[in-house]
């Protein structure tokens, strides 16, 4: 087993959704990454609150055994971010997004957390990516997210940054719009072509398609009679994915195999409820169980 | 092996995609079925065409071994439609229908097909279908399929319809509005509920669902580059689907999950080109290569 680290936001969010309407609620693609990642492996983390962040979240995210040592409080606000779900489950819409104490992250890695062989770097400036990448040399296995806001505004950054990583994770849409290719294969091969060794495009509620030189693979995603909040999915998906990566320590197409299973499993809890709130109620055993049931679902 | 008959429309269709127009090509549900089962089964064809149908099209039909003593020629014209898919790949635009001589159709099932122990009824006015069906006695497994037209406008007997067949092959959109269901877990589950032993969910480019009381499955869709046109791709799944379990002739887990895949492979065939144009070009070699490749491509 290896360490996870990982890097990004922890927010407080706002979410409207057909199921109900929660306020700061406890957010930031960091915060799921880890807590799904931590059902895996050992996880450090790195983010920045503002001084308003609630004890409580803080404890939340402890209680998974997520090192946060790296969890920055700066004088100011907590990064929040209001998205609503009423009008397409499958795409926020943003209401508001207030950067705070986010617009002005340099992510300071507390000592020994450039050890750390898994690093995923969530979704933030590709310039800071890029930035943070630096503090570390020789193998290691590097994870990206991204957005459309800076596939826009820092075209070439992110590319920059997609050439270092071993794996991008992006969205059908964002994959669509980095490409400039409306078909998804096509996509998926001009992501490859950037240079990293593998490219994951997900595709919500219908699973995740991964992309090698050596290979390809699909799977659907776990089928769910009740969606209330699908904030998050992505870097569940991603934490699980890299999270069981990191337990076998090995890459190699089997365990890439399971850990798109593991991802799409983690991904299936955190839309269940708002916030981190399912995996407060799920142990290890649910999560088995339900990778258990998934598998056998499986066509192959 | 055993033999398939399938009844349903054999029409001529007018497409427009963006790979393309083309005017009054070889279409109809009972084509894109009978020459995707062929490839597995015997199968026999009962349709009706006006005299302006071209001996060119019945030649491309008989071509692959499908039996055509059951397509009948009366005087009119034949059953045209025309669709495009410029706006939406994934959802045909209708630009107009012509019923002509298949508004007057009454399935007329020459001698000996009354023995078949796989039909399938196509998407037809199901009282049509409940009608046909008196025609057969004894253990049949029996697949149908319909449209939003019919769910619209003849509810009942479409539900009197699904309660009689093995298995109900509807796409996404069809099974949501059937049942009410925004869910496609509770709307495959409400299909069971009508009746039927399996329920198939048809997703387009995401794969497909097939539902039932002991087991669920998915799979996702064969991964293209140049989809041209989407039109039969459902006929063409349930075709593979219906002819694989045929030429096995016996229904287990095992053999369902081979014919989802079957099914999945025959589509993607369909949708590389107009009408039934790839497969006068592929031949079963190619196709079992897909399989091959398709199947190496899936996690489990």
């Amino acid at each position: 087993m290896s360490e996870i680290l990982v890097i990004g936001s922890v927010a407080l969010d706002t979410i409207k959704s057909p199921a109900g309407y929660s306020k700061e609620i406890l957010g930031g693609s960091a915060t799921y990454f880890s807590i799904s990642a931590s059902f895996f492996s050992r996880v450090n983390l790195v983010a920045t609150v503002g001084a308003d962040f609630p004890e409580e979240n803080r404890k939340i995210i402890a209680s998974f055994g997520v090192d946060l040592k790296g969890l920055e409080v700066k004088e100011g606000k907590t990064f929040r971010w209001e998205g609503s779900y009423v009008k397409d489950m499958n795409c926020a819409e943003t209401i508001e997004t207030q950067l705070n104490v986010f617009a002005e992250f340099k992510p300071c890695l507390p000592k020994g957390y450039e050890k750390s062989k898994y690093i995923f770097l969530a979704n933030i400036d590709p310039d800071l990516q890029i930035f943070t990448l630096k503090r570390f040399s020789g193998k290691r296995f590097i994870g990206c997210d991204s957005m459309n806001h800076w596939i826009k505004n820092k075209n070439s950054s992110l590319k920059k940054m997609i050439k270092k990583t071993s794996i991008i994770f992006l969205n059908d849409m964002e994959a669509r719009m980095l490409s400039g290719e409306s078909n998804i294969l096509k996509a998926g091969k001009y992501l490859l072509s950037l240079g990293p060794k593998f490219a994951v495009v997900k595709r919500g509620e219908y699973g995740a398609i991964l992309f090698s030189k050596d290979f390809t693979l699909m799977t659907p995603a776990c089928l769910l009679e009740d969606v209330k909040d699908p904030t998050g999915a992505g870097d569940t998906f991603a934490g699980g994915f890299m999270g069981y990566l990191a337990k076998t320590n090995k890459i190699n197409e089997k365990n890439i195999k399971n850990a798109l299973l593991w991802g799409s499993v983690m991904a299936s809890f955190a839309v269940e409820d708002f916030s981190v709130n399912k995996f407060l109620k799920v142990t290890k055993k649910d999560i088995d169980k339900r990778y258990g049931e998934f598998k056998k679902s499986l066509v192959a």
